[in-house]
This record gives C-alpha cells, sequence and structure tokens, in this order.
C-alpha cells in the first residue's frame, strides 16, 4: 500500500508556536513546541507532543504537569532561540526571561505570550520518537491581546529554522540552508 | 490544585481546517476537523482527534485508514457545512464534491484544497470523548498553491460556528450566537 509521498504536503498543516514547560525539584525546564491542541471540550483537555530525547519530556513524565505559554507574533528570536535551541541541560532557560510559577509549580513564561495554561497528565502515548502528553486543564490565564504567533510567520517573516528534534523536522531543511542544530537543542 | 480557567486562554491556540475521511465497504465519509499534526519526523507521523460520537471515528476504526484533505481560504462555506455540520449518517457528504479516491480507499477532497494526505493508523488513545488516531503516511501530494485556511481565518471572515461535537466548542458560543448545531452533526 505503500505509494508516492511528496514531503511538501505537509508544508500547509498549521500550527502556532508555544512554550511547554514543567519542572523536576527546584528545576525548571522548558522547550519550543508547535503541537499544543485541545482534544475535548468537556472536560477541557489539551495535547502536547513532545521528543523523548528533550529535558522537558522527562520533567513532564516526573512531575505529571505541563504548561503552556503561547507565543505572540512580537516574540524575538532571542526569546525562540533560549527555548528552541539550547537544551536545559547545559543552562537554565529562564534565567533571563520574564516568567511566573503556576499553580502546578510550571513555569509560565509572561513576555510576548498571549495566554498561559496548565495540565495535569491524564494519559500518554508512545508514537516513535515522541510522546503524546493528554492532561486537563487546570488554570489559563490570558496575559495579553494580540496575533499567535503561528509556525506559517515564523518561517516566513522570522526565517525560522526547525530544530533536530522537532516532529516537523525535513533533513533537507538544515542540508540546503547549511545549518543544522545539535541534536536535541530543542531540549 | 483547581485553579482559574478563563475559556478565552485557549483562543489563541491555533489551528488549520481539514476534512478527515475514511470508508466502510463502498461508503465515503468525511467530516471537518481542525485537529491535524505532524507527530514524528522519522517515520512521518500524523495525528488526528475524531468525537467518538462520529461516523468518520467508526469508519477510521473500522478501516485503519484516514485521509486528510488541507482546505484553503477559498473554500466556500458550503463546502465546510457539507463537512462539518451535516452527518454523513443522513447523507452522501461526498456527492456534490470534487474528490478523488486515495491509494487507501479513503476518499480525498480535491477542491479548494493544499494537499491530500493519507495514514494508516498505528495506534490510538481514547481521550474521553475523542479519540486521537495516529497513523504511518502512506501518501501525500500537493494540488495547489495558496493559503491554508485556518481556524482563526474561519472565525473572522467567514463568521463561522463551532459545531458541538468539536474539541474546541464552548457552550455559551451557540447560546450567544442563538445558533445551536444538531449534536453530532460534524459527523
Amino acid at each position: 500500500m505503500k505509494s508516492e509521498f511528496d514531503p511538501r504536503s505537509l508544508f500547509s498543516i498549521s500550527y502556532g508556536l508555544y512554550i511547554a514547560s514543567s519542572y523536576s525539584g527546584d528545576r525548571l525546564n522548558g522547550q519550543i513546541v508547535n503541537t499544543v491542541f485541545q482534544v475535548t471540550a468537556s472536560p477541557p483537555r489539551i495535547s502536547v507532543c513532545i521528543n523523548k530525547e528533550n529535558l522537558t519530556h522527562d520533567f513532564i513524565s516526573e512531575s505529571g504537569v505541563f504548561g503552556v505559554s503561547v507565543l505572540d507574533e512580537t516574540a524575538p528570536m532571542t526569546l525562540i532561540g533560549t527555548f528552541g535551541f539550547r537544551s536545559g541541560r547545559d543552562a537554565n532557560k529562564f534565567e533571563n526571561v520574564g516568567y511566573k510559577a503556576g499553580t502546578t509549580g510550571a513555569p509560565l513564561v509572561t513576555e510576548h505570550v498571549l495566554s498561559v495554561l496548565e495540565a495535569k497528565v491524564v494519559d500518554a502515548m508512545s508514537v516513535g520518537t515522541h510522546t503524546i502528553f493528554v492532561g486537563d486543564l487546570l488554570s489559563g490565564e490570558v496575559l495579553a491581546t494580540g496575533s499567535a504567533l503561528t509556525y506559517d510567520y515564523y518561517h516566513k517573516h522570522l526565517k525560522g529554522k526547525t530544530p533536530k528534534n522537532a516532529p516537523s523536522y525535513i533533513e533537507s531543511e538544515s542540508k540546503q540552508e547549511k545549518i543544522e542544530p545539535e541534536k536535541g537543542a530543542n531540549r
């Protein structure tokens, strides 16, 4: 049943850009994700898909909670780079970023963010390199009005690249553009 | 740990709009969804979240395959209404719509569509009212260039409503707007 597959057919899927976050003891971490969505209305549940190699994956698995900060279009590449192209194993990503602790303990970014959400994991499914975490919403707050940063906007206007651990990573992208982020760099 | 939850905090999550489709014997069906995304790059896998009451859910469960047609901004409300506010139990939704059979047998809409994808289900997770189906991509084809129809565009420019079986349905929406689609009408 294997047939023709043009990778460009995936490019028209729409995504936002978010910082998914969690904690372990007094350590905080977060990473850029494009895979947040609401899965049910009653009760309100959201899901996020995270690479198993990433530190945020470990923290969510351990704490059973995650935060989501919805980036807006004003988010600068420095903020996106901090959470998208560095590993929390090497540095405290929250050191120079505005954030607050959520009711779950997960850090919620407060700059260039439209809203923040927190969820308690109720189920998780391994999908190969990644895990889909599903969580009951525990809190949700609107921080600002504005336009959500979309993956499309990020690529077109910010000329953003896709880290190697992202679900939408395409090998040819890094080759063509002569940039290859460290494997696992979006941890 | 229950705390404040403002439903508007969910409004800044970005989605596209798609027709998810499948078949049973010689019966075809499809429905509007906003919950398609790529979950892994190697192998390329996508997921879709479908209400358990919907006929498309039955067909995907039975056939083990699903198609995705990525709508573009030119999609008229008649097309969206056919797949979003009617049930395949009452009518053949594909009767007056341009489509082709995919290699899996799933029908793929070819009008007002940027690309079509087909996947074979490799796992599924119940998340309450809905199921997240995860599938290996079997085919992917670009049909047109243009802008993907986003949920945001649908609400702002097409003044679209949210069917009751959608993950992002909010009870107050139908009340405020004095429209309440039949329960399950997006089947």
